[in-house]
């Protein structure tokens, strides 16, 4: 991986590794990727599909947020390697946007893929979505408290300045049990797709990209979607039966979403408006434990039925909880039930994007499932989520959960065609 | 748990527990399930979803062997319990059987379901996949050598004389580093569908139901199918990027399953005519490694064109490989080479039915994906996989995989109505 500096300017949103690298027989005229070259583009998949599972890597908001939910997920957090420059940090980027854009449209990472170049180099793709089609794929990049940081009295990437006052590492809460090797990194990587091998291909890659500048810190495969975004989407399921995300923010409610999700230009810092933060927690459910508690402690854990998913106040699954309401012992809703403790009513009117996956990594050595939920929530600002989890850290639902990794990354807006993601932090 | 010996006489395929538990509510008449029932059973679905995607639990062969593969696997493998009797052994079949059955149709595992039961009673169904379509869910379950085996001088469930004579753990073989959590088991649970959802809904619920009786061992999950067993399907590609599958027996070639595949009467023993041996190898692939590997040895390495899936000696994917043909530098196809070493040619003609699938459980401590290639083969003998696998096991792939799971199972015939896996053990 040796290679001298290249003489030439790279393009705003390609390194020279990209361009020596990915982009070898892309032409000396480079490879426009955006909105407007999109349907040229598209024209050179090779199984000629359809583009209408593609979304845009470019625009003003970041994709994968508000997208439909697609099934599949494979999240990834990364670390700057030790003694990597400013320069690799940006040269990193720019190569990522580059692939995360070309592989959003269902492409290869570069022009040459898989088996477009020489016989005698490694493929420039790793070739196993070679056919398959774009299936929604949406790549999602953050930056962690740790990216802005200083070691030993030095400003790492000389991005100190510029950090959001309120990115930091999310404080302990109750029923945290974290292990370091699921939780922060510097710079994160959420690829959601219909199709898990399309996921996994784009991982894959960009840590391949990666290599000698960023490496895996860890990584998490989801799928069943727990979380609705639109209202034509049925509401999932999560593992411990009950149907999850009833009253999540939809994609078009947008005053929602500008209320609760974007970060504003008056939020700052500049760089970060039109984005958001997302925090992820890896949440270890109980499943056998829970699958031995009596119908009626489910429902009164969760406040919800199992089966319509209707408060337990009445209703339907959509019908708004009344906290106030009677029922057979007292109020119809446990004041320490999920739903109450999570409720906007009892967090200040507080609302996030919840976009989580169901996760199944084997069983335990005692033969249990290791498995839960891989929550993903998008928040205007870390403290909106801190309130929330200190409200729900005293459920009752937490006696079957345990929360096994954390993490919190600012996202960025998307880039503007041609640039990159988080170009607005080096310019 | 714990419950008196009832005094009716179980019904052939549905234990003491079953009547007392799983089928609470369904009546005095028990609930008939099979081919003749599934169509009225199947107008209980909640969702009143068609049946085109469902598979029956009974009949001759096994299910999920010959059936197009889905896009998802759980497998389980389990261990029966010390201190559980021949008969608990007889009731967790018929119990499985049962619920098996029902899932395959759409169906909670009994009739009361996830909500249908007491409120002061658990659920008898986990519910999270409430609301769901069947989704070609298969279950195929099977046997292994230990459950045949004798404890301690003792016929641990009076079946040692049964025993296929065949039927032992695998012999060591070059590149195996097995993690014993990753290996053997009295029984294995093989649930193959098209949402990841329901084939984890079938394992956690066949895990739960086998309280007390058997445990699970160890499990894993698998995607984005590596084989094709319908010549309609596309060869999908395994993680190294490779088309894998091409010369796989398909579903409709009776004359190859029959030679190759399925048990006959006079290989014996009696009850397991008509069924197959599973051998299961997880197989991790050292994808860091692999990806910086020139193309042109990654397709010496396979034999095979990376693009097309073309042998090196030409023609289009289906071509048959021609082992003389000349290449630039000597032979065109590498003799070392996979598809050289595995081909029925240079293995006394020995084809396998094989339905693996991918696998991702993460990344290992040093940022590496924890990935491979999940093998699940089916033969008709045992000593047909381990010629192959002897043959392979020095083939120049062996370089880039370790493999760190294994386990062989015979597994029945599909159970006639109303009866259970296995029964013919028991008669």
């Amino acid at each position: 991986m040796s290679e001298e500096p290249a003489s030439e300017t790279p393009r705003a949103g390609l390194s020279r590794r990209g361009l020596l690298g990915l982009a070898l027989g892309a032409g000396a005229a480079g490879v426009a990727v955006g909105a407007g070259a999109a349907s040229a583009i598209a024209l050179t998949r090779p199984d000629a599909a359809s583009v209408a599972d593609t979304h845009q890597f470019y625009g003003a908001h970041p994709a994968g947020i508000t997208t439909d939910v697609q099934d599949h997920l494979h999240f990834a957090a990364f670390d700057v390697m030790e003694g990597a420059s400013r320069q690799d940090l940006v040269e990193l980027l720019q190569d990522w946007s580059y692939a995360a854009a070309r592989m959003m449209l269902g492409l290869e990472v570069s022009a040459t893929g898989a088996v477009g170049g020489s016989p005698e180099a490694p493929p420039a793709d790793t070739g196993e979505a070679l056919g398959l089609p774009a299936s929604n794929l949406t790549i999602t990049i953050g930056f962690g408290p740790t990216l802005f940081s200083t070691a030993e009295g030095v400003d790492r990437f000389g991005l100190a300045s510029l950090a959001p006052g309120s990115l930091a590492a999310l404080p302990p809460f109750l029923g945290d049990d974290l292990d370091p090797g699921h939780t922060g990194g510097d710079l994160c990587v959420q690829a959601c797709a219909d199709d898990p091998q399309v996921a996994v291909h784009a991982v894959r890659n960009l840590s391949r990209i990666a290599f000698g500048r960023a490496r895996l810190r860890w990584s998490q495969l989801g799928y069943g979607r727990t979380s609705r975004t639109s209202a034509a989407s049925k509401t999932p399921r999560n593992l411990f039966g009950f149907k999850d995300g009833t009253a999540n923010i939809l994609a078009d409610d947008t005053a929602a979403l500008d209320e609760h999700v974007w970060v504003s230009a008056d939020d700052g810092p500049t760089w970060l408006a039109g984005g958001s933060y997302l925090v992820a927690r890896k949440i270890a459910m109980k499943i056998e434990t829970w699958d031995r508690v009596r119908l009626a402690e489910q429902e009164r854990v969760t406040g919800r039925a199992k089966g319509t998913g209707a408060p337990l106040s009445g209703g339907d699954e959509f019908a708004a909880p009344d906290f106030a309401a009677s029922g057979a012992a007292g109020l119809a809703i446990d004041p320490r039930s999920h739903v109450s403790r999570a409720h906007p009513a009892n967090n200040g009117g507080i609302r996030m994007l919840r976009r989580g996956y169901n996760y199944v990594d084997g069983n335990t050595a005692l033969g249990r499932l290791d498995a839960g939920l891989f929550f993903l929530g998008y928040v205007r600002s870390p403290d909106r989520f801190i309130t929330v989890q200190r409200s729900v850290a005293t459920d009752l639902m937490m006696e079957y959960v345990t929360t096994v990794g954390s993490g919190i990354w600012a996202v960025p807006p998307a880039p503007s065609e041609g640039s990159f993601v988080g170009a607005g932090l080096f310019s």
